[in-house]
């Protein structure tokens, strides 16, 4: 019999953490903390495989299981001395999912089950307060109501509003027992009314419509969309934990809270924590009531006037201080735990791994390895390189004038300026329909705004703490966040907020700083990032271990010092194309399109010749004796034709020819399918023209900047959308004959590389035959992609969207590398090129040479480098390293 | 030492027939017809090995060439008693090109080489006819100087026309010795002038310089395109033969003509040929004088009033008819043969396979195997596959009305109808730049005329012969030719012609009928091609040999009828999108695209249903129980919807929404690569009620037609465009429910197979994944090679055209698949298919399916099935046959 259910607490436990896949991360960590001696409420995990059999069999359950639960729950009750649905001795418990993967707020959970009409009173009796125990009952009913029934919480807010104003009442505390009494009363009749039966009494009723309820959660909307966005696969499927409940409600020795083991924003070695005193656990995490700080240290450095727990509940605080101590060392990372007080005894709900910000996740694999805890190789696996791309963004400028307008918590770091939206809905349809930059402005958020908060440029609440919902969904996807900015007053209908004087309508333009928790008025300038300190310490030790070079894609000098700043060995994709567009040499090149002659385009050619010299010279000086790679001209000549009839009539009078010629042209050079057009080496072959100016600048720009700098630059001119090796042959005889004037006329003989783009699968199955005359490869992943894929970057995005949706694919392939098969065509191309040319070089360029899992690929691949853009040359690298490194590293995520 | 030079003559030579390669095909015919013993004036062969030396080594000769040819010269002169620049007996010679393949008038001739002023005297005095002599003199400097020297033919033609005129002469033939003395010195004084320098005296300097621009004519313009347009590849080389002269023009006892062992143009198994009283060889092919008949037959054939060889040279005809009988019995092919006669004397001075009609190449065979001379399977491997095209198109309607306008030559069979041009020039022009499809009108063709006659839908000559130059290319184009047109007055510097009393300008549309000669007024209505006799004989040959299946891409009823007449075994590509731009049903289709949810889409597709279903149950029917693969929708939506205001005004009303809703819907819709946009399996994802109705109108049809005509009808349905194994499944299991659903609604259960296309280079790389769930592949290469290559369909031509020009590619590759990329995916997808699934059915649909070359590139790769144009499927089932009987089959080219 397959063993269904695996039992915790008591100080021993079924499982253990590494788990998880068949326990989710929380019953892992359960087993674990029991196995550790730590104070667990005695329970069972319900495991994942039931989950996979619940969906391929009809929602049915496997056979065994209920008498394993049966089994489990006698244990509990053994353990206790109480039992479920026992009037007077009741034993109560929750009901939680638990996935492989944390996914916070994405799925139901279940407090007070084993409440009835007869148990609450055992209740009463045995807590010795009628007045908690029917808040309990009250608080399941709701909801129960509402996970398992889908009765809308609406319907008995109406009712606890409506008693609290007859009877005049301000807060929740203000309700007696007998209060309580007569809500659950209306509550029942509620259920009764909706339902057409009461609510359910029968403990084992109330049990497997619990779990019924978390297995089906895992296919909700929130949880789909999460899922996709984090890609988690949805045949991991969920746990279900069904824990013993410990009360931090039942008076003000009780408690509960959430801590880290170091504070998760900065990475600070302290520790870290929010709690509420009679409260239960769900009320931290919802953020509506304002937390109280773990330590004094953190009661100071929030100016919080509200007595910390060091102070409140000394002795408690002490063992949950050894508890933090003894599951970091244990762990060897950062832990996010959840506990409860009940009556002055701590109970540990919960540990997993602490989310954390970029900068904290390095500041604590750094100082985790000073400290001896963890080796170099580990702390450069730890960090998540997709997440270093917070920290490689400009911040916000020290020196600018700015009008402050508040201040929250800084719950998720880096600088954000954007337009004021006030609803998720409203945040998407800006920025999907319009283009724009938004600010989600929200009094707390919840699970049903992740799709808004996804593409919102930072997000601000005005009520809730570091670990509310806004705060850890907002550190998870590298957004700034500003939470409980409590100054700020929203008005949500009216769409506009106030603080200190200010009326800010939607549409208005303000700035976050997550780092600090400030809120400016209009848009703040930014200034480049500090990649000094712990970044620096890290990025050393990643280049201790990677064996991948790492170049950048840039063509401006400005492109150029960054790419350098940020460790960029080279460059490995100059777009020639993107000098053609600066306003002064625009029209030379309409000029050289619209001519019909050859003569006519070697005239305005030469007049573009100047340019191009200096825009390489400008390179080659920057990079100073480093590789630079330089795509010749690449996009079909259609794309540097005007589309205004001012625009025409400007190119047909500075070209001396008339309107209707330029037009004939335009028309001419129109294309179906421009990707698959008169592009990339088909213009090299068809104008010879145009490459030998751009070979010719090249070459000039080399021995001016070699002798100016006594540094011999090395060019590597790269040949786009080869497909046969004539063309490349044509084209390379082409170039060495530009190369063998220049070096005449200069007298001064430079080294270079003709190589080729393999960006089409054409060329990745000639690549044997193609290594005869290349010199290096540049695998073109984003047209190898289109045309492996039969799929077009600008089109596809719609459906694309559909597909990911509908799990046809798990991630966009232009963002991250379709292995099966642009890979497949990578592979073959590097095994077919180096049999012809063992030393071939080979890299790539594209979107994908910045993207972890690309980049891992690459390392596997054989290749010498990725190159991509300046900003993500950081990543590359650590990427790289994990890569080299091996076993995953999938980060901190 | 390299042998360089092969000598012949004399009942023996160096070669053999075999040794084209090295002889080029003159040369090795040559020493095969001195090995036989036949009369072959003695010569020698310069070898293209030479010619690819003089080509490596910037035109110079090999080392040891020299001796060799004096060797050989001194081989002659002592075979002849004649001497090389000898004054009383002077050795004459011809140099002619003679390549690997055939390029007929493509490449440059010198005859009467060796004559000077000293020797021209000796050769009068030999001769007995100083006219004779004096006229070979200025004919040799008229030749020399054009191809050697490079002077312009017109410098001569002036003098002798100026002479003529003087002295009140009508023809060549009126101009006595002296006075071909007097042109003779006009002539040198034209060279002095525009040489600065006397004509070359020295024999020797002469032979150098007619070797050399022998070599230099294999890279002219008209060589360079004639090979493009045969696909013979440049590094072949061409040999160069050097020959004593013998004269067809020293008298009435002399002549010179050309013939074939059998009617090249009907098949017919009698001697045919032409020939020329006292002239030179050039006369003849150049079509300047009208030729006699060779036999009694082909006088009366040709009702020709000059009387045939059989009668006025009875003695050498028979010699001749010899000849004719020994070389086809040798080469048990027909022959086309050069001969002259020197006073009474036989001499033969080429023999090769001869060109002939499709129609004559079916007949030929057919009886050559008959008559036992050739096996059935040589008898199938002789016919181009490629040159059958000429005779699967619709033939003149004999029932027809019409206006003749004039009776020439049947040059080269089949019907055209077209616009008159008057030169190459506009033909290419029209035909380019217009669109417009021309009949090329001459008084005769020349070489330079070659890329003009390519594009003509037919040739039409005044002037010549069946072996005129005209005919000769047009027979080998397979292009319809009428030759020899005598009464038709053509006005090329007015672009009119004039016959009959109808005066015809440029632009006016006539017929020819290429099989009779016959010339019509305006566009004569045809008839479907007679597919019985020969070509049904030779069909039916081709059957048991070939083992790949040939289906055709069909989706009406006549294109299902056509493949069927055609030998089709099944549809192996019904396109269901062509359906749906019928006039009654656009307006639903456009109705579905905007609908703006699913019911509005599931509303317009109700009402395709109907007409979907009768579509599929024709095809069914016609097929009875062939195969039928149904391709479900594939081109992405925005090709339904109109253009133009007016249509868009229509759609609104028809769809009760406003235009404006239209035109957003066609701007959503609008894709910048739709080649690579939302089509193909990616609708079926996105809007599964799509293929959901398609797939209920197939198994409605299937289940009807099956219980029609009591014959199970197997329908294949194919998923157009994957790129995933998911999309594959999604769209499998979605047919598999309407399959379930019909045949419970109808009572019956059908065998279906769900397949996919394999046109995206991802599909071919996972098909090992792929075939887990496809049951059969049908490779898309139209698409397959626009992804492979990078290379879209509509936008290529222009730069193919120019790859073409520069050598880049060989051929089209839309037109002949690309083997070594396109090909490589299709023998990958093969084996991975296969491995999953053993009897996993594979095919090619698309323009390759009917490509010979193509064919036996899918044959190799062991494909079960082609499928074509019904037109193209006696191609596809001969190109398979010779694919199986193996060894090329190159037919008769």
């Amino acid at each position: 019999m397959t063993q269904w259910v695996y039992t915790f607490g008591n100080g021993k436990a079924d499982g253990r953490a590494d788990m998880k896949n068949l326990l989710g991360g929380k019953g892992a960590n359960l087993a674990e903390m029991s196995n550790l001696g730590l104070p667990v409420p005695p329970g069972f995990t319900v495991t994942t495989e039931v989950c996979t059999h619940f969906y391929s069999n009809g929602k049915a359950y496997p056979d065994g299981l209920i008498d394993q639960v049966n089994t489990a729950i006698a244990d509990i009750e053994n353990t206790l001395g109480k039992k479920f649905g026992d009037e007077t001795e009741p034993l109560l418990v929750s009901v939680r999912s638990g996935a492989r993967a944390s996914m916070p707020g994405m799925m139901d959970t279940i407090l007070n089950l084993g409440l009835n009409d007869k148990t609450v009173e055992g209740l009463a009796v045995r807590s010795g307060d009628a007045r908690f125990a029917f808040d309990s009952y009250r608080r399941f009913i709701q909801m129960y109501s509402n996970v398992v029934l889908e009765i809308d919480h609406h319907n008995f807010e109406d009712i606890l509003e409506t008693h609290k104003e007859d009877k005049g009442y301000r807060l929740d505390t203000d309700l007696t027992a007998d209060d309580w009494r007569l809500v659950v009363g209306r509550y029942k009749e509620v259920v009764q009314a909706k339902l057409g039966k009461p609510f359910p009494q029968d403990v084992q009723d109330q049990l497997w419509g619990a779990v019924g309820a978390v297995f089906s959660s895992w296919m909700n909307q929130r949880a789909i969309i999460y899922r996709r966005l984090n890609d988690i696969p949805e045949s991991w499927g969920t746990a279900v934990n069904i824990q013993s409940m410990v009360f931090g409600n039942m008076g003000n020795d009780c408690c509960t809270g959430v801590c880290f083991t170091r504070d998760p924003s900065t990475g600070e070695n302290v520790f870290y924590g929010e709690f509420l005193v009679n409260a239960q656990g769900e009320d931290v995490v919802a953020g509506i009531r304002t937390p109280q700080q773990i330590t004094v240290y953190g009661k100071k450095a929030q100016n919080s006037n509200l007595p910390a727990m060091e102070e409140a509940m000394p002795a408690v605080f002490k063992e949950l201080d050894d508890v933090r101590h003894k599951l970091e060392a244990h762990y060897k990372d950062i832990q996010d735990m959840e506990f409860t007080v009940e009556k002055n005894r701590l109970w540990m709900l919960q540990t997993r791994t602490g989310k954390r910000s970029t900068k904290a996740a390095l500041k604590i694999a750094v100082d985790m390895a000073a400290e001896g805890l963890i080796t170099r190789e580990q702390a450069v696996k730890r960090i998540d390189p997709a997440a270093l791309d917070q920290l490689l963004h400009p911040m916000l400028d020290p020196k600018a004038q700015r009008t402050m307008l508040a201040k929250g918590l800084p719950a998720s770091p880096g600088a954000a300026a954007g337009k004021v939206v006030f609803t998720a809905e409203d945040a998407e349809r800006w920025v999907k329909e319009k283009g724009e930059k938004v600010i989600l402005v929200r009094a707390e958020t919840s699970p049903e705004d992740i799709g808004g908060m996804h593409v919102s440029e930072g997000i601000l609440t005005t009520r809730g703490g570091m670990t509310s919902h806004a705060a850890v969904v907002a550190r998870g996807m590298g957004t700034p966040c500003v939470a409980g900015a409590g100054t700020i007053r929203v008005d949500a209908s009216a769409k506009t907020m106030k603080v200190l004087g200010h009326a800010i309508a939607e549409g208005d333009v303000i700035t976050l700083d997550g780092s600090t928790g400030e809120v400016y008025l209009g848009a703040v300038p930014t200034v480049q990032p500090d990649v000094s300190g712990d970044f620096a310490t890290l990025m050393e030790w990643v280049d201790e271990f990677r064996t991948l070079k790492v170049r950048a894609n840039a063509e401006t000098p400005l492109d150029a010092e960054t790419a350098l700043k940020f460790g960029a060995e080279g460059i490995g994709l100059c777009r020639t194309e993107h000098m053609f567009f600066d306003p002064k040499r625009i029209i030379a090149v309409r000029q050289m399109i619209v001519a019909e002659t050859e003569e006519g385009r070697r005239k305005a050619l030469a007049s573009l010749l100047p340019y191009q010299r200096e825009d390489f010279a400008q390179l080659f000086r920057i990079m100073h004796g480093l590789p630079v790679t330089i795509r010749l001209l690449d996009p079909p000549l259609h794309e540097f034709l005007p589309n205004t009839e001012a625009e025409i009539a400007d190119v047909a009078k500075q070209s001396g020819v008339d309107e209707a010629t330029v037009k004939a042209r335009i028309f001419a050079l129109h294309e179906v399918n421009p990707m698959l057009g008169h592009r990339g080496c088909r213009l090299g072959i068809t104008y010879p023209e145009i490459y030998e100016m751009q070979a010719q600048a090249i070459f000039e720009a080399a021995v001016i900047v070699s002798k100016e700098t006594k540094t011999t630059v090395v060019p590597e001119i790269m040949i786009p959308l080869v497909g046969t090796k004539t063309e490349l042959d044509m084209l390379k005889e082409a170039v060495d004959k530009i190369a063998v004037q220049v070096f005449t006329q200069t007298g001064t003989t430079l080294p270079y590389q003709v190589g080729t783009m393999i960006e089409l699968p054409r060329a990745a199955l000639l690549a044997g035959k193609i290594a005869e005359t290349a010199e290096f490869f540049s695998f073109g992943t984003n047209d190898l992609t289109q045309t492996t894929y039969g799929l077009s970057r600008d089109d596809s995005g719609p459906f694309l969207e559909i597909y990911r949706n509908k799990g046809v694919i798990d991630s966009d392939p232009f963002a991250t590398l379709d292995q099966e098969g642009v890979g497949e065509l990578i592979t073959i191309a590097t095994e077919r090129g180096r049999k012809t040319r063992p030393d071939l070089k080979l890299g790539i360029c594209g979107e994908h040479g910045g993207d972890p899992a690309s980049v891992e690929f690459c390392h596997r691949a054989g290749l010498n480098y990725v190159s991509c853009s300046p900003y993500r040359v950081p990543i590359a690298r650590l990427a790289a390293a994990q890569a080299a490194l091996g076993g995953g590293g999938s980060g901190t995520k």
